[in-house]
């Protein structure tokens, strides 16, 4: 028996990420002006932004202050789910903040989503709309049915509610809820995967795995 | 075999419903000012404070209307899941607005939150912390193990990234995540459930469904 969810994350099919810092607020990005003074050894842009972000200049970015830095290309805040997501992806060390190293990483993550955002925006509208989301996903190796399509649209669209996904003046998903949707899709399809130990499509499950896999996602 | 999530829902144990309306502000309810001049019928406080939050005068609240008016205890505002959640509960007419009738059904699911939140907000530091949230989990009928609610409490915490749930100065649960937080149990549990047709305590899912039923979540 065969199943059709997706194993890939390639992400093949956009430009690669290049050397510049993300643009100001488009399409997604750090808010806060850079100030003075890199540390030896450091690359002084990116030291710079860190500095900028670390607003209380005790060292260590914490979810506060991303959370005051990050904004999406139409100026709202990142949604507090992705800032939590993207803390406990970089805060390798698991010290509740990210330092300068950890930042590097959040950093060129933060890039490489922003050139993806990018690449799947065909209609230059700011944000990602049904089908460029259904590319996007597809690009990835996620072939999703119309039926789960229009159910993710819906979860992740900034204002739509209704049934369909589609609720009057539905202006698609922002970044920072793009770069969530994609991740719990990716997450979601691994631990099928994970627990799908024979490979037949079918997963078993008991309460307290089922709980623990669905609160494990950001 | 048997197995150990909650059936339950009663939610015994706090306070009914008064006939109050929301405080300004604590622990979660509406921003706005009232307006004047209720229509026949109506109930004039409910009318003004639908008139409020009905900023364009459409006599249809919006998800941006009602995000605007919604916020916690703390000020910060819902945050767009939870607002998204509470169009889908009370949108009954699938319209993707909400009517006054309709904000009839939120006004008081909204004061009812507020009653229960106040209830185990035992410390009164307007959120909720870890033994609170289980606490009142418990009393609903959900008796997670201590790791599912360290991870409940990781998700929902408004700072909280670390592995233990509970990062530096880690201040807990809002308003809006607690409500969103005990809706997401509730619905798991009941998808489970429904899924465990023969009761032993275990489902079988294919991709589709897993995502289906994931997706579904608020």
């Amino acid at each position: 028996m065969s199943y059709n969810y997706g194993g890939g994350y390639g992400g093949q099919g956009y430009a690669p990420p290049g050397g510049a810092p993300p643009s100001y607020g488009q399409p997604g990005g750090f808010a806060a002006a850079p100030p003075a003074g890199p540390p030896p050894g450091a690359d002084p842009q990116l030291w710079n932004w860190f500095a900028a972000v670390d607003t209380d200049r005790s060292g260590q970015v914490s979810v506060y202050e991303l959370e005051k830095a990050l904004i999406n290309g139409d100026w709202t805040p990142f949604d507090l789910d992705t800032v939590k997501m993207l803390m406990s992806i970089f805060d390798t060390d698991r010290s509740g903040t990210i330092g300068f190293n950890e930042f590097s990483g959040l950093w060129k993550y933060i890039k490489d989503w922003q050139n993806v955002f990018r690449h799947f925006d065909r209609d230059r509208s700011g944000t990602i709309d049904g089908s460029e989301l259904q590319d996007a996903l597809r690009q990835f190796g996620f072939n999703l049915n119309p039926q789960l399509m229009r159910l993710v649209e819906k979860k992740y669209d900034i204002k739509a509610t209704g049934p369909t996904g589609r609720g009057p003046g539905s202006p698609g998903i922002t970044f920072d809820r793009f770069v969530r949707c994609c991740v719990v899709i990716k997450q979601l399809s691994e631990s099928f995967m994970r627990l799908d130990t024979d490979r037949d499509g079918w997963i078993q499950l008991n309460y307290d795995q089922f709980l623990q896999t669905v609160l494990s996602l950001p």
